[in-house]
């Protein structure tokens, strides 16, 4: 418990340290965003059994790692590059693995990068508050999670989804949806308040849906992956964040939520002068 | 072998007609691709027994269908949606279905739809040229496959991955790629003696590339199919064209060359006024 707040505020001190520097290093979130990718593959890679298969495993790594420093054109090259190299490196190893795993990893590399860029491209939405975008994106995710964790602590007694994950409860769930849009609506007014000084108008209904839905869509991606993790027949993507577990189990539901973040805030306005 | 070539007949006939009929109707060309898309996609589900899990399997179809007819904004959202949908759908089945076999349905409701709605894309990036580049890519593929059945039938001796596709020979390979250069040239003579009577001059060169390298890259499209056919235990896809089985078994090799040739022409110029 202890060692996993410590890892927490590790995270989000490396988090605000990435905001912070934006103006000065701008290329800080990409390479955040990069290593989250390539790291999350290789958890993947390594859950499935596939990291000794150099030609799958090296083009997954380096697509999920050089994703999000290109724009769309780029990154669709990349991406037909590597659907050629790994469904050529499945035919290279179709004696020592099935279709079916080379599915999941291949399923992978398109989905964790594609959905993780969706911060560079939130951040890339607008020159002046496109680092509140990301923020909410990850901490729309964190808010969820840690809600629910304490709430389920407290006061939890009934299980969500037992069979897939264990430890969740609905009333951690709903712990979880509240604390996220009250997390969602204090960022907005630190950031309208604090931040600009009352300079700038924020959207504080799309706000609280990002936090209403956003838990429930970070839940989804958090049985997503618990989903994956028992088919792989293992209990943590890795022992990189301790009391965590691997990049994946900490950044699973940043997974979903912050393409569904993206998505919004290109329909909706979030923030304006 | 009467049938398959009458049945190539016909398929060459209905491209003819969507290509001639572009400047009147020029939605004909996404509603081709997205009901090949969609019906490629609904092979695929059949032969991993999903066609029964409507939560999986409609919102597989709907996405597969409706991509062709979006812009990039709208394709990324449809894809938020569809994994949002097709990962809740795992966890409702996760009694009945393994995520692999998910996995594999989600990979190519990715892969397939935003491979082929490359030729709409290519339909798009020359009002003028358009259609020109769109039958390049769908001749780059079938040309490679009709030159390697007719040299591979009269001069086939080295088998060139029997486990995989036992009627391949290096010959036919050979003989396609000879074949799919010598179409290429031809089309790009046809495009710009014929059809502009001169008034269009054409990247010879980058014929011959796509004609040189779409051979091998349509070969690696028939083989990766082959290997996901053997992996379901099916020996086609489907009999809807006869004498060439499914949907996926014609257009596996389409679903390759089409973003190739996307991927080319977006990088280096085809036809020039």
């Amino acid at each position: 418990m202890k060692q996993r707040v410590l890892s927490g505020v590790v995270l989000t001190l490396f988090a605000a340290a990435i905001v912070v520097f934006d103006q000065i290093f701008p290329l800080a979130l990409n390479i955040a965003v990069a290593l989250i990718s390539a790291a999350a593959v290789d958890e993947l890679a390594r859950a499935l059994g596939l990291q000794r298969k150099w030609f799958l495993y090296g083009p997954s790594l380096l697509a999920a790692g050089a994703v999000p420093f290109c724009e769309a054109r780029y990154q669709f090259l990349i991406y037909c590059l590597y659907t050629f190299g790994a469904f050529a490196a499945m035919i290279v190893y179709h004696h020592e693995t099935s279709f079916k795993e080379v599915a999941v990893l291949y399923s992978m590399v398109v989905l964790i990068p594609c959905a993780l860029q969706t911060l560079v491209s939130l951040r890339e939405l607008n020159r002046v508050h496109g680092m509140f975008y990301v923020l909410i994106a990850v901490l729309s995710a964190w808010a969820a999670d840690m809600g629910a964790y304490f709430a389920g602590t407290l006061f939890g007694k009934r299980k969500l989804c037992p069979e897939i994950s264990p430890k969740k409860t609905v009333e951690g769930a709903i712990g979880g949806t509240v604390a996220d849009a009250a997390v969602m609506l204090l960022c907005g007014l630190c950031f309208s308040r604090v931040v600009y000084a009352g300079g700038v108008t924020v959207n504080y209904w799309l706000l609280a849906v990002i936090g209403l839905l956003g838990a429930w869509v970070s839940i989804l991606g958090d049985l997503s992956f618990s989903l994956i993790k028992r088919s792989c027949h293992i209990k943590d993507f890795g022992q990189v964040i301790p009391g965590h577990g691997g990049i994946l189990d900490r950044f699973d539901s940043v997974i979903f939520t912050a393409p569904f973040v993206y998505v919004l805030v290109t329909f909706f306005p979030l923030a304006g002068v």
